[in-house]
């Protein structure tokens, strides 16, 4: 866990009166106001009048008992690229600036809001979703808590979701990850992040990347608050998750790519991982998947990214290519290039792939795999040169994708010791196994609490 | 009904001992090797023996007491896409000559044989189903039934399926619709055809034209006989369909296009047939989709078929560009041209385009059209001029299209009196509305033989 305050703990000083909403959205918004804080770049909008007026109600709602879930009265945040209600959607970008406001929520959105949530604002990301650095040149790149000195990268593309839910700005950040843009800020600000299977969260009202590949999920303090707000999310009752032992778990570390180019501190973290679930009971076997190394061939073109991208935005970049961030609408511009018949073999490859890849894990509770090889690099390093921007997207956004492209779920759990660069821990699962995911999460999450406070 | 002897009446014959499965096949065996009939255009290949061998096995089990289906016993023919084990699958090409053969019959074929089914032969086609007109300049054309004098066609892309019927060569044939390719054919053969939603049936060992339009399904006598091979196509039970009577009945005929450019013997045969509804106590209102109009500019550029035809085909095209017929590989090749934005556009288009007309629908039992507009033309005057044959093909593929883009189902019943030009009434609609368009299509073949046989 990240030692934030969880949900079921504010919940719980919110119901003994410890504190109230009142209190947490004040304090939240004054966390995002504070001008030697990162506010500025991790929110593109803030809701300060709104916020207060529904924390207010909320405090009114608990006096007569009403509390509507577990989120009843806390402040959190979404992504900018959620619609909602009286705004305009801009995804971090300013050629969308003059469109029309939204004229309603987001489904996801109004479902927190049914379930009592409290929105202080958006949250800055990579532009148009379409990085996994978090790098924004209009509004500002946010930077991971940790060696604030140097002013790293807080990953993206929700990276002020990670930084909100970090700096606690919000108990929760409502995220999207298409190749990786929530449980990459999740791994580099050092918190939990929830990617579920992508069909089982309704994307009405959400700016899409990538149709194919686009799931929408929380960034929170642990897998418990990640748990509470997929079933909220998914428009379901609070998810019966059953927390298998540590020793009946079986688990598959891939031995093709996730490990390659790694960081001396992203492998020590992990092996220290897999070993404290071993000591623990746990099953850990290598496995080769070499899927995997076929994945970079399938997508050399660009993938099911560019190519929905580029649809999406062809309109777009023709009226205002100016307006777009270089080194987003170039990559994007690769979906120009590509051809039908180019799209359909990505299409026909993937149930190809994901049912060869699905018979490899069949035996396994979940995948571990570093959600990122690389330690947070400093923000200016990447802003210097075109070339490493690329390459260092390129290897960060590499072992998330192999789950989006599995159309699978996963969660990235804190894994580093306290006071270290933050590591995340991938854990994941083909499609629709996201309660079962969620469970061994917990299980996880207790294990490397002892690493974590060694 | 065509006044061809129906599965169930055939059923009938064969438990009375009145026939048998060998005389029945026998039968169907002669027919086909008729020199003065179409066979030799109608088939690709005859299986005379192994038909022989299935009939006798069938005769056996029956004096048993095992008649596995209503099928048992019956001779059957497939669509020269179909799989069928140890033999090359060739589409109706000579492109495909050489590959090798199929390891296991495609699963709609087996199920056929397990329900008891004889298989007498493979229809001939239009090359790779990629046209509505069934000419074919491998392997003949094979006229249709109606003046067999001037020589007109049978209709496509399923020809042989559709004159092995009207010929009494099968009783039933199996074909696959993209785009009208059941339909089709059954209306210019004077046989009735179900297009059903395409994805009820499973396309394992079928040859694809548009993964996301292909359906396969039955040209038989009547609708029963096609209800009752559908639901073994299924891999269902028997469907217990539930016939409204005609008084209960709600259609729709769309104002929009389906009549345009249509022969005066289809007009009239047309609203011949509304006239029998609607003095059975059927309503029938005229209603404006215009998302049909809509249809020849989303698919401008070649559509879902072309895009996806062309990437199944680009490397047999690159092989042996020359051996394709060249009025078919041309069409493949605008796939060619398409870029991933186009697909997408189309893809994106069809759920709202779907929606749109659903909502239309949704009052009415069922949409009627015309199958194709024309009386089935010679098939000389198609040989000899491309232009003729692109616009004639476009004009009888016109309202087939519809259901297909619509993801729906339909059927085509013989509709004109008794020695006339065969003509057919479309009577389709959406998505898993299958088992009601079949109740449907049983009462209105009711109304219908009063005019048929006037």
């Amino acid at each position: 866990m990240s030692g934030l305050p969880t949900i079921r703990a504010l919940q719980q000083a919110l119901s003994n009166n410890e504190t109230s909403s009142v209190e947490l959205v004040a304090a939240a918004l004054d966390r995002i106001a504070d001008p030697a804080g990162e506010g500025a770049r991790a929110f593109t909008r803030v809701y300060a009048d709104q916020a207060m007026q529904a924390a207010q109600a909320s405090d009114t709602l608990r006096k007569a008992g009403l509390a509507r879930s577990p989120l009843e009265g806390l402040p959190i945040s979404v992504k900018d690229l959620f619609d909602v209600a009286g705004d305009t959607t801009t995804a971090g970008s300013v050629v969308l600036k003059d469109k029309p406001a939204a004229t309603r929520n987001a489904l996801v959105v109004q479902r927190l809001l049914d379930a009592g949530a409290v929105l202080v604002g958006r949250t800055n990301m990579t532009e148009f979703a379409y990085s996994g650095l978090g790098i924004n040149p209009h509004y500002g790149s946010p930077s991971s808590p940790w060696d604030r000195e140097t002013g790293r990268i807080s990953g993206g593309s929700s990276s002020g979701a990670g930084v909100a839910v970090a700096d606690q700005m919000s108990v929760m950040s409502l995220g999207t990850d298409t190749g990786g843009s929530i449980r990459i800020p999740s791994a580099f600000c050092g918190i939990t992040g929830f990617k579920p299977t992508a069909r089982r969260i309704p994307s009405d009202g959400t700016l899409p990347l990538s149709s194919s590949l686009d799931s929408s999920g929380p960034l929170a303090a642990s897998v418990e608050c990640c748990a509470i707000v997929d079933a909220i999310l998914a428009g379901k009752p609070a998810h019966d998750l059953n927390v298998p032992e540590a020793k009946q778990l079986r688990f598959a570390v891939p031995s093709s790519m996730v490990l390659e180019d790694a960081d001396d501190h992203v492998l020590a973290v992990f092996e220290q991982a897999l070993d404290a679930l071993r000591q623990a009971g746990a099953q850990i076997d290598t496995i080769d998947i070499p899927e995997f190394e076929r994945l970079p061939y399938i997508n050399r073109k660009g993938g099911l990214i560019a190519a929905e991208a580029y649809a999406w935005h062809a309109e777009l970049i023709e009226e205002g290519h100016d307006k777009y961030d270089p080194l987003v609408v170039s990559r994007i511009l690769r979906g120009r290039d590509m051809t039908a018949a180019d799209y359909i073999e990505v299409l026909e490859e993937r149930p190809k792939w994901q049912r060869a890849v699905g018979a490899r894990l069949a035996y396994y509770d979940a995948l571990l795999m570093p959600t990122t090889p690389l330690v947070a690099p400093a923000i200016k390093a990447l802003q210097a040169d075109e070339d490493t921007y690329f390459s260092t997207n390129l290897t960060i956004l590499r072992n998330p994708t192999f789950i989006n492209y599995l159309d699978g779920c996963g969660l990235s759990l804190p894994c580093h010791p306290a006071g270290t660069a933050p590591v995340g821990l991938m854990v994941a699962g083909p499609a629709m196994r996201d309660t079962h995911i969620l469970g061994v999460g917990l299980q996880v999450e207790r294990v490397l609490e002892a690493v974590r406070n060694a």
